[in-house]
């Protein structure tokens, strides 16, 4: 998948190591019975790092949200290291939350620093109790690989049904200093756009104040991860973690200006690409949705459409099928909630193959179905939605619907 | 499927035309290129009709919501006619009011009444001209062949993609007359709940006042359409419509009391029968799935935590695999929006062949996989959801999610 980059911004390897200062391991523990695929992973930063995080809003959260809000809460916004393990998820067990406490001190045991700064997730099936010992077992062997060219084995550690591990990393300049902001993510089904979504860590060694660090990813996110459905579901695991570490030796970005300004573009060129990412590899995906809704009143209008839009499992099917079905996307536009007027609203489709338009002042009108078919045959579709009634605009990512999210879902488990 | 009824409730045969006075009929007149498949149907009472009616809230309606609303606005909520279409929407088409308002003309011309006494509706693909030529060609013989024992044929003209007609009736004494209420109802796909769901014609031969009927029709809505989802899809053209002629003889049940609350139990039967059928026969479902959910605070949350267990993709993918997956049912009652203490919450799944307790105080435990895979192998699977903090409770009825919806909606234009 080709990068979306502005000017200033260069795309570079290292993944959640990109940034000075940071290591990562990765490992199959025996949570995984497949010897071949990583379970447990961990990142480190020798200096403490300003913490940000964003969490599900699920009212059912997992044992580590919970474990990482307080962590977080006694280090007053510290951490300087984590551990994850996919294929259990540590949620709704009785003895979760003293599971997820126990990762936190192994991790800190070896890394001879407190539980606290530990930030614990786990992602995989829910409501089946982790067994620990693959952790305590494994935990002195994570930890004594920790390396920056490990980034892969961490990105892989945190993979559940994704075919495809996601890193994401840029360089750019900040006060005269070069600073790197990178990261990694997992997919790919339950994943609904509610504060957060997934698991994604992400690094940087520019030195920012946590509260502006907080704001940039609480910012950053509602135009990126927030604005993701591969299948209506949000988890009870998902958390976007950012840690700054300083190490770049940029003076503070303490206030709101231009330097927060480039910062903040970072983060979201990263998060962006991630979210791509994640999107086109949504569980059975073979496409890449994009709905850019323009023209709306507000941003909250056109965010509430572009989402409407590319949740409609009829949408999702159409585009599987590459079938130009315009009246399912103005179907989804007039449930959405959004306030419009649904007669003024042109609708465009497009790829790399080029673009046709489907429908006019909210009618359908005639179109070449041999045009819209070859257009819907790439495997990455941008639906253009102009309302005509305003300036502001957004965009929504997804995937289309196939036989295989139905086959990966209908027996998760085993 | 087995119908549910109460003592007092007979089931009967004749659908829309189980009541005294109605006649019906349908055929195929060409919108369907398979001469087999009946795409135009029509509904008849010689005697002027009160009319209750609920529809879709979706910004973008269907044109014959439009006509529908304004006739039935121009008589006073009264009507003697249904004329109804299959396989195009009629809907996002600049022609499309007039279009509709031609097939009342068309209709009332052959019945000799007014235009603005007959319901339009029809249903098919959004956003492609009407053709009315098929309608007006085949409109003589249309009428001409109205009778009550031809309620089946207009049952078949409503169908999309459902796999069986829809129809159930019942009679009930009424201030100790015999009355008689039955209907006929259309899925499968883009079925969500908000208003009313699919077309829906409902006739009796009961007396009822026009605002009793609306308010009957209104609350029972509420318990069963609205309950009901396949696939989180609103459509555009949907319409619950009720017609009472009175033919019964009835004293006019004209206020809230004892035979209102026969009338509306009568009504609430057909409805639930009807949903539980447009449940069973959703797009490429092979399992109805009915969520119960108790020990609510009030009925609000325990409808919208039932609603969202059968909304949820990786519910019902996990129930068309046989899979146990307490996880996704915990996931999706935490992420519905109800305000409910988790903690609390205890999860069964029931069928014909038994029942097993997966959930239990919010946490998962142990259970026989293979008790729970013999139980979730029936074709009716009920989840029952204790929430354990109040006296409320609701249902929601939906089905599993298998390749075949995925297949019926890559290509349903062509």
């Amino acid at each position: 998948m080709q990068l979306q980059l502005e000017a200033g911004y260069e795309s570079m390897e290292g993944g959640v190591c990109a940034a000075a200062g940071f290591s990562a391991n990765g490992c199959n523990c025996g949570l995984n019975p497949d010897k071949n695929k990583n379970d447990l992973g961990m990142i480190y930063s020798g200096r403490l790092c300003n913490a940000a995080a964003v969490y599900t809003s699920n009212r059912v959260k997992g044992a580590p949200i919970l474990v990482t809000k307080k962590n977080l809460e006694a280090t007053g916004g510290k951490a300087r290291a984590v551990i994850v393990n996919s294929k259990n998820a540590n949620t709704c067990n009785a003895d979760g939350e003293q599971k997820a406490w126990r990762m936190c001190e192994l991790a800190a045991g070896q890394l001879r620093i407190k539980p606290e700064e530990v930030v614990v997730a786990s992602t995989g099936v829910i409501g089946q109790v982790l067994p620990i010992e693959p952790v305590e077992s494994h935990i002195a062997q994570l930890a004594a690989g920790l390396a920056p060219e490990h980034h892969e084995a961490a990105a892989t550690a945190i993979m559940t049904t994704d075919t495809v591990k996601k890193e994401a990393a840029v360089s750019f300049e900040l006060n005269g200093r070069t600073c790197h902001l990178g990261g990694m993510a997992k997919g790919s089904g339950m994943i609904h756009p509610d504060m957060a979504t997934t698991l994604n860590f992400i690094t940087t060694d520019a030195a920012v104040s946590a509260a502006l660090l907080q704001k940039a990813l609480r910012d950053t996110v509602k135009v990126t991860y927030n604005c993701l459905s591969i299948d209506g579901d949000t988890s009870t695991n998902d958390m976007v973690l950012v840690l700054a570490n300083g190490a770049a030796g940029n003076e503070e970005v303490s206030e709101e200006g231009p330097a927060y300004e480039i910062l903040k573009k970072a983060l979201y060129l990263v998060l962006l690409n991630l979210t791509r990412m994640l999107a086109a590899d949504g569980e059975g995906a073979s496409k890449l949705l994009e709905c850019r809704c323009t023209g709306a009143p507000d941003f909250e209008t056109a965010v509430t459409a572009a989402k409407s839009v590319i949740s409609s499992s009829l949408v999702k099917c159409a585009m599987s099928g590459a079938d130009a079905n315009c009246g399912r996307i103005l179907c989804a536009i007039g449930y959405s909630g959004a306030q419009l007027d649904v007669g003024r609203i042109d609708v465009e489709l497009a790829s790399a193959k080029g673009r046709i338009l489907v429908c006019r002042d909210g009618n359908g009108i005639a179109f070449s179905e041999e045009a819209a078919a070859e257009i819907l045959s790439e495997d990455e579709i941008a639906i253009h939605v102009s309302l005509n009634q305003g300036s502001a605009s957004a965009t929504a990512w997804g995937c289309d619907m196939t036989y295989d999210y139905v086959k990966i879902n209908a027996d998760y488990r085993s």
